[in-house]
């Protein structure tokens, strides 16, 4: 008769074997005892690379950095008790984000629930509203072939229909380990899942292309990665502009840029865009400008997602076409035979131009630095954006670049929270020529713990130090007694020693040393801080130069 | 007519008004923007101690230090979105610790309600399984006074019949602001709450007594704080032995310690205690040993709980008395009239003794710091203890003290998580002559954002750094090839620069020089950390000769 240790081994071996099977090449592990079965299957498998980090809400950021980098499932797997609800935080992004986790909850058995027994929780609805499923084992048991199927069920569950997290929630009776463990056969596997492609039907496809013939038309990419090539395509053949957000991936490439603007934020302040549709793609642009434009105007709007939600915060859509982007950017471009009038492209253009030339005059510190970001690049690099000004600064002054970059950011929530090791988790894929961070200094320091996930890592963080919350100085909180107490909440923070905390590199710069810094932090091992700070009341009067010029192009 | 600002002003007033005078005397509040009407009431409030901490994790845990410490009900605010997952593992410990907590969520109108809008998740699930009550308010509207009285209902909700977190969940709409806003009247307040004594019923007591009359019994005084004096009058009454939990409040007080042994721990490592009833008060002992023995124990056990809760992981209790535990004791010692027989008190006490010389001779250098921390903390001092280690080695270790010491811990979880901010909130009540925490070097690493709860709190915190998870050196994944990677998960980092981060001071101290900065540290302003480096491999092997010795007890 096998023994509780074997028959948990061989129960977490299935599992774990399965979803390797499946697809998932990455663990994110935090330590702990009732998980052991688990982490130890995962440090086995031959073919799943793992990461082990202490702290469960970085080890889940960084795990959602992977999975938005890769595209693919990671598996994460913490102990009972308060060790889940740390995961939270990045489950929260997962769902909104739709990226897919698999999150391995090591529990009790169910005679442990409930009577006051150590580290137990109540693990089953924790995540509920942000679970795309949610399988709730038994105790593990001699028979397990049947969990190769379930791994695959799980990991399809995190990609199709809607990507996102799924629960495994995995109990585990004492003794935990045998005496002495063999290795597992690794081969099994369930079913090989073939999701579909989501095409756009041919006659709603030629529909549309009739309907919005000869018309103004504008494309807006929206604050998530899209296929640049048929979205250009798309535009060329309608001859339509491209509002393209930073994280949109329209603006850096070697794709077609010249009906691609990047300055939207800027020349919408200036006055309306009388277009008669919008195709929107993608998760709502960060733009504020962009958002009280489409508001206002009469534009029939058209969403494309390939999903069961679509991001229409406004309630304007008059179609949301359920499709792949590509795919329906491709269908219609091959039926489009009436482009937009001449002269409205050109119009679009002028307004970027003016814009653009308008930005460069007024462009604020934070500006300068994201500029070099861009340059400093090198092909197929990666830029992870923090939430807030660091954002908003990239859509107003980036431009476009010819070369491939991704941008990337924790979009889906736009939480402040948990940037770091995402950057982190993203930068450790390894698919990225170079990888740079442009952070504000309260999500810097909102992810202290995070800094632990860069060990091993080459990688940089600019941290635009700004003094607090800047972004409040540009909303009504800025006027209150309470504003610094309250909301620009500058801290008392040595960011030197938080570098040096996990053996980081660290240099505080200035706009003249800024270039050489970045170009010597890329060059260098492992993670360089890049301290910048910011004068930030200069830094506000400049945006509100550039917006208050805005006004008038 | 009102502005919606004005709307969302009075709303929040409304409300935090009404906590005040139902009793709330502290908010600790993370920044936001869609949290501003709730956050500016709290600033404003003329008795609200306000904190303001940029991490929600932390700002959580540090609510639920103060809540320990002072027994009444914290209010936590933040911003929407992933924000308030973030306190979710602070929340997990106050359901399990029964801490009163009131999450005031901010949240976006239903209208943004899932459709793509900015920082908006489904905010009314999130803590389901944690809560006592959730309130699901409207968007604010004009008519506000009834929050005054749902205030005082959800004060009541956290702390009785079953005390713990409670959510409001608040929505707003834009403006949040008004252009100028006047102060509230805060004179309003709902019913004045008056919560029950919970008495045993006299015939039960009676009852019990004459059952337990002259039999050889034990009190378990478990790992929460209880009620001393009455605890120790029944054990004399009784003349039963006390095995107190380190956590329970029995080991260090100016109550008689006569018949409260603090070693058995160890002494039950040698065999059994002959004892035919065991009376239980509190959470189930952090003790292996004691939980060896009752297993294995023919004892009659009677539980007592305060509330709807009891901890009894065995399943072993023949009664459950729910009453209030200083009532409960009292009541019996009323009527008891036939003691123990002689001799048994006599018996454990002898044991008592021999463990304790025991120890002192296999004493590990935990031991001596902790020894040390006892004997330094003055009159009233607060010992904060993490789990894993430090609260076993305080457990084998401590013995008694005669002073009024409070030991808490996060003991309802058990988690590796907030362990310094819920230590700082603690020591930023005030309540406390002085306060040291004595954690691990993997739960000090844990909690690094939680450092910067410590601005402004004079406080000590010793590290005992035995680098890394040295709690599993004594479980069966010490024997695995992946132990150094997957469970030790020692770590590689800088206490100096962490604790420069936030402008506390920093000393590596060794045994010889333990005393001295530790006394000193007392005496200084600001936060002090202790580093104290131990030699893993001579520590185990010093816990393992005592427990070696133990068998032959």
């Amino acid at each position: 008769m096998e023994s509780q240790g074997q028959i948990n081994g061989s129960w977490a071996e299935a599992l774990i074997g399965g979803l390797a099977a499946a697809g998932v090449a990455r663990a994110v592990i935090s330590p702990g005892s009732r998980s052991t079965p688990l982490a130890l299957a995962c440090l086995r498998h031959p073919s799943l690379s793992c990461r082990v980090l202490l702290d469960e809400r970085t080890a889940a950021f960084f795990a959602l950095g992977l999975a938005r980098a890769e595209g693919r499932p990671v598996a994460l797997i913490c102990t009972s008790g308060s060790a889940v609800a740390n995961w939270h935080p990045a489950v929260v992004e997962a769902d909104l984000a739709r990226l897919p986790l698999i999150l391995l909850t090591a529990d009790r058995p169910p005679e442990l629930q409930d009577c006051g027994a150590n580290q137990t929780i109540d693990q089953r609805g924790i995540f509920t509203a942000q679970l795309r499923a949610c399988h709730l084992l038994p105790p593990a048991e001699v028979e397990s072939d049947w969990l190769v199927h379930l791994a695959a069920r799980a990991v399809s569950q995190s990609l199709w229909p809607l990507s996102g997290p799924v629960q495994i929630n995995v109990p585990f009776r004492e003794p935990l380990l045998a005496p002495s463990s063999q290795s597992a056969e690794w081969g099994k596997s369930g079913p090989r899942v073939v999701l579909p492609e989501l095409l756009p039907p041919v006659a709603e496809i030629a529909r549309l292309a009739d309907l919005c013939g000869d018309a103004r038309g504008v494309i807006v990419a929206g604050a998530e990665p899209l296929p640049a090539e048929p979205i250009v395509r798309l535009a060329a053949a309608l001859d339509w502009p491209i509002l393209a957000d930073p994280l949109s991936g329209l603006r850096f490439g070697t794709h077609d840029l010249s009906r691609v603007m990047a300055a939207a934020d800027t020349f919408l302040r200036g006055g309306a865009l009388a277009a008669e549709w919008v195709f929107r793609f993608g998760a709502f642009p960060v733009s504020k400008p962009i958002a009280t434009w489409l508001k206002a105007s009469e534009a029939r709007q058209v969403l494309i997602s390939p999903d069961s939600r679509w991001a229409d915060p406004q309630r304007a859509a008059e179609i949301v076409f359920h499709a792949d982007p590509g795919a329906f950017a491709e269908a219609l471009t091959g039926v489009v035979r009436r482009p937009a009038p001449r002269g409205w492209q050109t119009l679009v253009r002028t307004s970027e131009t003016s814009a653009l030339r308008l930005a460069a005059r007024h462009q604020p510190p934070e500006a300068g630095a994201l500029r070099s970001v861009l340059d400093f690049l090198p092909e197929d690099g990666l830029l992870f954006v923090g939430n807030s000004m660091a954002i908003r600064d990239l859509d107003s002054f980036s431009g476009t670049v010819a070369k491939r970059l991704s941008v990337l950011g924790n979009r889906g929530a736009s939480g402040i929270d948990g940037n770091l090791a995402s950057f982190f988790g993203a930068a450790a894929s390894g698919r990225y020529g170079a990888a740079v961070a442009v952070v504000g200094d309260l999500t810097f320091l909102h992810d202290l713990g995070g800094l632990a996930a860069g060990q091993g890592i080459n990688a940089v963080i600019c941290v635009l130090d700004n003094g607090g919350g800047a972004i409040f100085e540009h909303l009504p909180q800025a006027g209150l007694a309470e504003f610094e107490a309250g909301w620009l909440t500058p801290q008392k923070a040595d960011f030197a020693a938080a570098a040096r905390v996990w053996g980081h590199a660290y240099h505080r710069v200035d706009a003249d040393r800024f270039d050489a810094a970045l170009a010597e932090a890329l060059d260098a091992q492992g993670v360089t801080i890049l301290h910048f700070p910011i004068d930030r009341a200069a830094s506000v009067a400049r945006h509100r130069a550039l917006w208050a010029g805005a006004q008038s192009l």
